[in-house]
């Protein structure tokens, strides 16, 4: 018995199922554009094997772990490595049982839906994970991993990626791009510029960041004009290694538009270490419409992932380290906190910001209309918790009245489990298609519109917005 | 191929959609009740034909022209007019070529729904917009509107509306009002007081506006006595042409409930010009209350227009002027907000208050919960974004459960596009029978039931909450 | 005719309701459990007829009374009691008339569902309710209730209740309870432990509650310490009467975890009637984290119910008292709030706590979030206005996909009306079905799975929750 239904996602009703079906059938084989992600680019470089089934699918992806360790299982008993350096010292194959017996938690959950479709489709498992299938499946998966069809590259080819963006810290020598450059593979990966750790003032060791920016780069970095050519530097270098954005991770949406004097005072305070929460946050703002007058220039996508409070338990974070599944979203504002920077840019030809969310409030009331009005904002695809398809429904359903399709950028997968990036694409795909054939059987979109649509979604979509 | 579908908006599955359709065809020729709109009395006094099919639908409608804008035709390429008072230079066949070529990004919005309605049901045409038959549209419309069939009152007259609101400025001098009824033509066209302009003291040329009030009145407005009896006698001289509504676009709800003492105080601060942001939105919440108990006497219905952050963009502000697509809804609070005015008028016997939002986290958190309390509140359709198939979906799945249907005023069309109001009105028929239909079909509602409520949506509640 | 359609609230798709009823039809005779809720236990000790229908249905239930308010029938039309002991003097009869005529206005709302479950499958009635069967219904009921097979013991049993949780304040004395134990009757009926008298600084009478508090454990409530400990007997108390859980209304969800020193000194200022709004709030906060601390002792679940802005008009909170449909939900925050708590115990094996909102834009944000994570969070079911077939829907549709079933406890009924019990958890199990059967249909769960998640979703996680 298959673990999936072929007619998964799709509309209940006859002839709505049959249009959803028409139109996945026209885009299902199209190569995946991943535009933003997680990924480890040391994968394609060294081309290693996968060292087992608990490492590829539970230890580094928090979205696994995060929901056994919400009823009660622990990070030791899940071997999630310390902060200290410490490996965990379970049996990989103790870890994968606690996946395996609690393997009901994720019912219901994008999760399993991921989990099953990597199981089946990549690794032709057909029956379901308990258990009493536990070990059978670390067997078939680990002798499978062993295997060159399943090394990264192969894998990179099987799932028919045309091109794979991963996200490097701008202090990042970005060595494992140079090496699969360099190896004459013909696998695009390309890196994106995220500089959070050199422009956020509460990044840990956001000074020491600063002053190796400015060894990298060679440039005066206690100037103001100096740190800002610095950051010119670096993404002409990202550049160079295929980038064709930017990235940043902000606590909030906020913007500034300083005039120079105030930039330059405020980032004296700012490298000095004696910046308030309040001026952090507007550096960051300041960093943002910086950036932007920097894509102006060198062409590179502008994205804003706003809002998760990251950290939430201070003793997950002291033991365990960063995204171990405690960032919890929260309230955020957009339109008031985006004018500085709309004011400044938002009319200036090219440019291209892509939003995300974590609140999806926000989708009618502020993203919607804002990206349905300034030329320069795209809306980047339910994130995160809501990379499902639940959550794309109501982010089509919330936001396509006000904005079209036409001011979307596609879909991200933003995963660093490498697996889950044909089952993610394909959850959006089917989503997508069951939500344009819901308007065909309701009357308001055309079948040929439909068809159109449903291409531009998968594919143009994406590659216009990332220049890729 | 007509370019609607009969069963647009229906239900998929056969026995839902069969109830749907029944529930609509018993009340799809009711009268068309407009309450609440901004169409031009002008037109309807002088009965000129429209000029052009780009001012028809492109110029005056910000729906249309703020989506071609965020995927960058300028606001040049389409005409718009400048502050300056410099009209647009563009050829409105080139005007229209742009909305035609540019039509795909409409797919799957309202927008696209009323066009292409009025394209057909107005004039008659059947193939769909785009760069091809852009000029085909421009002739065949351009043509239609030289003909005494398409003159605002023939169209007024075949659209079947029984009544119209305009809204007028408190300081309108109501003269095309005053010609329409001087003409002897029958339609029936009411006006609507509007008193933003000298109620709010941000509003440009607050104080000139209040001199003007006094001067309109012979009251002396440099007292705050003096200042409330001249709204009182505008709002009579609006009466006397029709209104049974005032109307209030607030960039908040808040009330207030001051003392007599500390109102004339605050008064002799705004009309000096003299108040902060936070005595402006304190003079405007006052000023909530001072109307509603105005409306004790007089029996104008009192709507509120909450939550929208007007000309986001001060560029777009200071070159074109208000309502230009770039007003942005924000979060909006409801239940401290309005408990200053409930608490004074919210149980008087008569009293009723519209509310509207921008804001739908707040129809199942506030709006209903309220409205399902208080007798003088009722709540207004889905407002701007949200008038369409799934604004008005969520609006009654997430009010009715807590408020039920009967504390609602009916459908508002809200436009200032006169063609789009049979549209309009069809969607929200439309949607409501679909959503009735689904309460049948699940046994929520019972069919006769259904077919009453029906009834009660379209045509008595907006006559009822309007007094017409 | 039947006022129940037996497929309510199923999908309208064939096979997909088909497989709804399926899984209904295997859990709908389960035993009810009921672990949060207001039945008064002095029903169960006693053992009285019921007064009358009005008495029954309209004049205890808020959810009833405050719809007809809302579209002017009067408080005292109602007979709703006043605070100053006054009863109404209205007959019963005229008062179950006033519901009886103004029925139509419930069209749509779960109220509607819960009183025709309870005509037709307490009372065997299957005509509609209306002005014409008012009478007959009065006549109908009355006569019914005066039989022994309607006295409240015999309805508990009817109603296949395995356990119906009260709530009581900390200073209740609990004697109705006694008498049920001693009567020998085998119904189990438990106390819940609702401190909120003894623990809001802002609760009509705190300081001379909290005395009596003292009284009644014989600690000495003058000190923090003293005031903890008799919480602590309190608590032993409570559970020796069978609670297995404590609830706490607050207006946020605000929680501290203050040194020993700050905490005796906020109690110092709190007792002494000194505190500030803030502080008040604080020590509310600074009260859930000692409940949660003492949980760990004596296992009581913790539930929180926040957000409520309780008694919204200032006339009907003088006139009527607390709970008389006035208390209005607002924006409530999770994320910062339980950080204080979460940090301190929020990895507490044994410890639950379960956290119910009337703000819904935190299901998705926040609380699935949250409860995806920390082992001692449950979410609570869709509390107060959100305890309805849409409302339902919203919250398994918003929260699954982020923590699953497994992080939810089950369903409340939370109802004072204790004839909407049956009516209440068939409604919740009837729209877990309707969900599940789409989720199956739509390939995201196996058919044997839904059968095990209808099981405990309406009868084993309740059970787990509340330790029951």
């Amino acid at each position: 018995m298959p673990l999936l239904n072929p007619n998964r996602l799709f509309p209940t009703e006859n002839r709505t199922r049959d249009l959803a079906r028409g139109l996945y059938q026209s885009i299902e084989n199209l190569p995946i554009i991943s535009p933003h992600g997680h990924c480890d680019p040391r994968w394609f470089a060294e081309n290693q094997r996968f060292p087992n089934p608990a490492e590829l699918f539970v230890v580094p992806d928090h979205y696994a772990f995060r929901m056994l360790v919400s009823r009660g299982v622990t990070m030791e008993d899940l071997s999630i490595p310390r902060n200290d350096g410490a490996e965990g010292i379970v049996d990989p194959k103790e870890v994968w049982r606690s996946l395996a017996k609690n393997f009901h938690l994720f019912r219901g959950t994008p999760t399993s839906m991921w989990l099953e479709h990597s199981f089946e489709q990549v690794f032709g498992i057909d029956v379901a994970l308990s258990a009493e299938t536990a070990d059978f499946y670390y067997e078939t998966i680990d002798k499978k991993l062993a295997s060159p069809d399943f090394l990264p590259r192969a894998l990179f080819e099987r799932f028919n990626i045309e091109v794979l963006s991963t996200t490097e810290s701008a202090l990042d020598d970005l060595k494992w791009h140079k090496q699969i450059s360099a190896s004459g593979w013909d696998g695009r990966i390309v890196t994106t510029y995220r500089p959070d750790a050199v422009v956020d003032p509460e990044f840990e060791g956001f000074t020491q960041n600063v002053s190796a920016l400015g060894d990298l780069t060679g440039e005066d970095v206690s100037s103001w004009i100096g740190y800002l050519r610095a950051h010119r530097v670096r993404r002409e270098f990202f550049k160079q290694h295929g980038a064709t954005a930017s990235d940043h991770g902000h606590l909030t949406a906020n913007t500034a538009d300083l005039s120079k004097v105030d930039a330059e005072e405020l980032y004296s305070k700012v490298v000095s270490g004696k910046a308030s929460a309040t001026e952090a946050d507007l550096f960051r703002g300041q960093m943002l419409t910086e950036m932007a007058r920097m894509s102006l220039d060198d062409g590179l996508t502008l994205q804003i992932h706003a809002g998760s409070r990251r950290n939430h338990h201070a003793g997950v974070l002291s033991v365990y380290g960063r995204d171990k599944g405690f960032d919890i979203p929260g309230r955020t504002d957009y339109v008031e906190a985006l004018q500085p920077l709309l004011n400044t840019v938002g009319f200036e030809p090219g440019l291209k910001i892509i939003l995300f969310t974590l609140d999806e409030t926000t989708y009618s009331r502020e993203l919607a209309p804002l990206a349905g009005a300034y030329p320069c904002l795209l809306l980047g695809p339910p994130w995160w918790f809501f990379d499902s398809y639940e959550g794309i429904k109501r982010f089509r359903e919330t936001t396509t009245e006000t904005c079209g399709f036409y001011n979307t950028a596609g879909f991200n997968d933003d995963t660093r489990a490498f697996c889950s990036i044909p089952a993610r694409h394909d959850v959006a795909r089917r989503s997508d298609c069951a939500y344009l054939a819901n308007l065909v059987a309701t009357g308001r979109l055309r079948e040929d519109e439909a068809y159109q649509v449903a291409y531009d979604l998968t594919y143009k979509l994406a590659k216009d917005a990332y220049n890729l």
